[in-house]
């Protein structure tokens, strides 16, 4: 069975009892209890190979997953390029959506709504029709227009509010409506074990890296990739978890402020509108599993941003400038990182549609 | 050793010692011959994984191929859709043009030439700076701005012609310049070669289907699937291929007209940009090719094309117009389908470059 857990207060039901997308009884996000068996399953389907991981398995699969694993060797580091926006949505939030959305649909909802700068309302308008949700995204009136244009041409019904702020706001004007399904992907642990899916197959296909760098926006990725290589650790399949580097922009930089209490002076880093999420719920849990790995954070601004996007597309990484921050804070940190190591990038967003 | 091989004069010569991009002697497009082992290798890597069906191997590799077969069952028959459109460059086209450009950077080449409505532009431009290419992209200028932009983000020179037929044109100031490669990929047959690894993919995935429904224009797609299919029937792995109903529009019907020596009136589909190719010169051998499967050909128009597009953006397949031509032939086409046959429909590129 699995379970909504609290870590903070130890509260726990079924979750197929009710839905919660935050502790009931203190706020705090909940986390997934359940019992995982590590047993990989010959299949091309992510939730079949790795059923032995997951709370449960959706009946739906649009092609979430497996995505390529590109190595580069530099003078001093293998880089390993992970694909992930090349997933059917997108951006590597189809890992977790494919999940959120499925478990929607399982306690009989018929709408959606989630308050995304975009990413995330493309995955959820994709499996939501899938699943015959109907859902509406909340999004900043300047989140990219290509975005908007995705989600309502795959049949999603855009709702402008003003910043990201705005749009979190309006979130409440729904959240509370009969049969409506708040995706709360800030909130919803079942990102995180899906997202954790990264992982898995990155240790199948090159075994464990020794660092992994990361886009930080609600740390719902970087908490999937450390928890997907704890559970590959808890089943020996391996003996390391890697340390994470995490990656904000000098504009919105939360998670530098909880780790080191204080901000830091840099350029703007505005063109980065995937991370700028200025109060992600799970910061204590964020700082707490970056200090674990021995990791660090990495603030990059525009005109970073902007070489790392031009040199990825160069090398044919059609990504968006958000996914563009790893190779940035590659640039920036790489002298700290001893020779021959192996470092995971993730490419988290497609950029075709926001050119 | 993998030599050129032209089926109507009998030209052999081995492919390494002079580039051809049509038979010198009687002016045919050329085949490849080459020996076939048959052998699979466990890989995530294509050209690692179907080496025994390839003509060489690729240094590089960006990600193309494995793309995720979906199968949706209806009430008669089992569709599967393959989305080609996640393929690295946003199309099929990716798994020619990676061992194309190889080919040419093994020759010594410094810069690559093509002409394209834009697919295959993209394509070509990505594998070319992976090796170091220089590519020039010649497109007629009402081809879709997105698939420009995308070119030229990735590095490529676009050059502008008065429709397909000035852009076809255009490349003769090139083709002949010293150090230039024209990638040629209507002629070129390492794009058949390299496309059959579609056929091998949903073999190994799901086995050898009783359909498919592909889109037609310049035919190397078709050619490539029934020679893979081909392929695995000569290696033992099955013993049937698939009947093969080719898609081409109302406006641009070459096939349409080779196969029953006339054309057929219908709606304009100039949707459909990525298949309007007036003179495919594999032609004849397109048409020998469906006549071998048993196969057939369905002409569609712009109405049918916008009805399948919103279809399929609606079942979360974000493809352009173009690939939606094979959605709308099955709905045409579907009747004369026996119950129960399974049938599979190649969904070719990426609809987030077009909107």
């Amino acid at each position: 069975m699995t379970k909504w857990k609290c870590n903070y207060c130890n509260f726990e039901a079924d979750i197929f009892s009710q839905y919660y997308w935050k502790c009931p009884m203190c706020g705090n996000p909940l986390s997934l209890a359940f019992t995982t068996t590590g047993e990989i399953i010959a299949s091309r389907n992510i939730w079949e190979h790795y059923r032995g991981f997951m709370p449960f398995r959706p009946e739906k699969y649009r092609g979430e997953g497996f995505t390529p694993l590109i190595i580069e060797s530099t003078s001093s580091h293998k880089l390993l390029f992970k694909l992930e926006y090349l997933n059917p949505g997108g951006s590597f939030k189809d890992r977790g959506t494919a999940l959120a959305v499925y478990y929607g649909f399982k306690m009989m909802f018929k709408r959606s709504v989630v308050d995304t700068s975009g990413n995330t309302g493309i995955s959820v308008t994709l499996y939501s029709k899938l699943y015959g949700l109907n859902p509406i995204i909340i999004m900043p009136r300047e989140a990219p227009e290509g975005k908007k244009k995705v989600i309502r041409q795959l049949g999603g019904v855009v709702v402008e509010g003003e910043g990201r702020v705005g749009a979190s706001k309006l979130v409440y004007n729904y959240v509370n409506e009969p049969d409506t399904y708040y995706v709360a992907h800030l909130w919803n642990p079942l990102y995180i074990v899906g997202h954790a899916s990264i992982s898995y197959e990155v240790y199948e296909e090159y075994g464990v890296p020794d660092y992994i760098i990361v886009p930080v926006g609600s740390g719902g990725l970087l908490l999937g990739l450390i928890y997907g290589f704890e559970k590959l650790r808890e089943h020996g399949f391996s003996d390391k978890v890697p340390r994470v580097i995490a990656v904000q922009g000098y504009s919105v930089q939360p998670l530098y402020t909880a780790m080191y209490g204080r901000s830091l002076e840099g350029e703007p880093s505005t063109l980065a509108d995937g991370i700028m999420v200025l109060n992600p719920p799970r910061i204590s849990e964020i700082v707490s599993a970056i200090k674990s790995t021995g990791g660090d954070i990495v603030l990059v601004g525009n005109s970073e941003i902007i070489r790392a996007h031009k040199t990825l597309w160069e090398w044919g990484f059609t990504v968006e400038p958000t996914s563009a921050v790893v190779y940035a804070a590659y640039e920036k940190f790489s002298r700290k990182i001893p020779e021959k190591s192996s470092i995971l990038l993730v490419l988290t967003g497609s950029g075709l549609k926001t050119l």
